[in-house]
């Protein structure tokens, strides 16, 4: 899916936007703490949940989730993403500017599924002039992350926050793979209903497809949308970021087949097209 | 319950609100993309969650929380409200604009519970001007409804978003029904705290209530608040919202009497009226 | 932990910041009716979620959360916090100004915990002029903490909202205490992880400590920071707030140790110093 075209907005606006992404649920007071940090820092920031229930350290679905986001939001955005388990310990503060945004998050990779137009430009936020006073040993988000939002907000370049770097973790993007006839891919992420996405592009099904087999399932309904099929029907169709999706119609396909993720997904192909 | 005349807020303002409604959780990737596409189109939005936790493909839940919420909103809100199981089938995308504010929504009956002062207005946002470019089979709150909003808060009138329509899908709101000395209704809706608000108004109540039954219990408490009764006693009120309810003090009334929406309540009344 | 000297915000500035923590949850319209009325009445308000997940009445869990919440915030915030099981009784609605903050909130006591510089201001918000025209028996989140939020951030003083009091609902923090070469205490919070959170002050542990006992578990791994142990191991560390934790390394110790708020922590203290 081709992304519509970011307009120009500067990066030292009236209302700079942040956002915020963590796995912190909003139950504890640790998003406070960050918000409260942040809207001291720019009373004027533009502060926008996108999620805290990624799951308790899944630097995966955190991947997922950011590269699927990212590409949505508009030139000069401020991504704030803790997703941390290594706090405190001697993995780095990344500043990453990409595609024109911004990205402040642990080096453990999360950012590193997003699709890039040129080469990621990564500063390591070890300047403490835009750290709390005080940096505690278990939360970075609050202490490091949120100033350093706050100070880009208000028009620091990123390399005042620190050196810039040339390496960095980083997490691969399951390859799918062709054998014979056979398409060999998996489940990457289930969304809230239940639904499948695979990392099986649309593009590499464009010579049609006989079934999808998961588990001891085969699926042989394609469909171009949920409402084409009936209430309870297992369905396979394009995602609306352009992978392979199974779903169960007003069900939870998820719960029916009892798959998580990285579960094994096969397509046999064949001659005939997607309808 | 009488509700607070809104006062004038032009609709081009400063800062215009846009509100978001959906059933799709925050853990997917999806509510971010609608932001992501409203604050590149419209960055001086004033975009505001409502909730992201309608149950999935719900709409009749999504009916009665938008019935109870829009009245609050200030003139010009404009309201995105995405519950759409019939994503990419035929249904239209509508703009739907009623007691001075909008609703962005498919064509699905959600919107038909809200009162209404006047006749609605209802758009077909058929307009690919004010669509993404390219418009996927299964995410509309992000192809059509996002940019649809954005437009909006720019300015944009509805009816450039598309021509005006006369037919659109309805839901009936359950009617309660007086029988000899018993009204008989039920349960509409169940909030987090377990309490039952029923279909019947407050203004049926007014010849006074024996007592009210639900399965196989009879409550014969009738008190004004929660705490004016003990911790752990069945009580019926009437609702913020101007219902007959039915709650479990500083309990939860829906998993101690194991009912779900649409179940049946009988009230006796007689000449006693409500404490 | 030392806090982050507060800027000086004006009152009655551009954007003035209300924030919003209830025990609502979302899936109810309550939380959006709440934030209708406020930007209804101050449509230039900077509205920000704090938390809707309080447990539902948790009175001691809100009072944990604001406590460590409020003090990283701005001046002049206004933070609206409903947990309210006495609503429509004779508990009274407070405007509480503290730390050059304002909460508005009910009586019973949540606003306790903060830590303050001075002797907090607390009036009764008994004016009408600045209550909905309608008030109900069981929602003053809606119809008297919401306007009067709205009425502050327009400008209007604390004491227009009702007379000074000085009486008020108290919370007790509960106290840990030594006996001989033990410390007694226990868990004040849980948080999405399951890290255990008690009332034992990181200076109290300053002469070193030999083991934390909780249940029949006796722990021995004394660590700076999550990452710093092997996965699944049992730890303990000092919080981000500077309490003794107890923590499941990219585990869940509240559900391995079965524990809840309140259970008893034993620290063995020796001459050993935290590492």
């Amino acid at each position: 899916m081709e992304r519509e075209a970011n307009r120009p907005v500067p990066l030292h606006q009236n209302r700079p936007l942040i956002t915020l992404t963590t796995d912190f649920g909003t139950a504890s007071p640790y998003l406070a703490a960050m918000k409260g940090v942040i809207l001291t820092r720019c009373p004027q920031a533009n502060l926008v949940d996108l999620t805290h229930e990624i799951p308790p350290q899944d630097i995966t679905h955190a991947a997922y989730y950011l590269r699927e986001a990212m590409p949505w939001f508009p030139t000069g955005s401020i991504h704030v993403v803790v997703i941390d388990p290594g706090v405190g310990t001697s993995r780095l503060p990344l500043c990453v500017t990409i595609n024109d945004q911004h990205i402040l998050c642990p080096d453990n990779g999360l950012w590193t599924l997003i699709e890039t137009k040129s080469a990621p430009v990564v500063h390591h936020m070890s300047n403490q002039k835009h750290h709390l006073p005080q940096i505690s040993n278990t939360f970075h988000g609050r202490d490091v992350f949120a100033p350093g939002a706050a100070a880009l907000a208000n028009g620091i370049p990123p390399d005042v926050l620190g050196p810039r770097l040339d390496q960095w973790q980083r997490l691969a993007w399951p390859a799918y793979r062709l054998e014979q006839n056979m398409l060999h891919g998996e489940v990457i992420f289930i969304d809230r209903f239940g639904n499948l996405i695979t990392n099986i592009p649309a593009e590499s099904l464009s010579h049609g497809t006989d079934s999808v087999q998961i588990g001891t399932q085969s699926i042989t309904r394609f469909v171009k949308t949920y409402g084409l099929a009936q209430p309870g029907e297992l369905i396979t169709l394009i995602s609306s970021n352009g992978y392979l999706e199974i779903a169960e119609v007003n069900g939870n396909a998820a719960r029916r087949l009892n798959v998580s993720r990285g579960q094994s997904v096969v397509v046999v192909t064949s001659s005939r097209r997607y309808q």
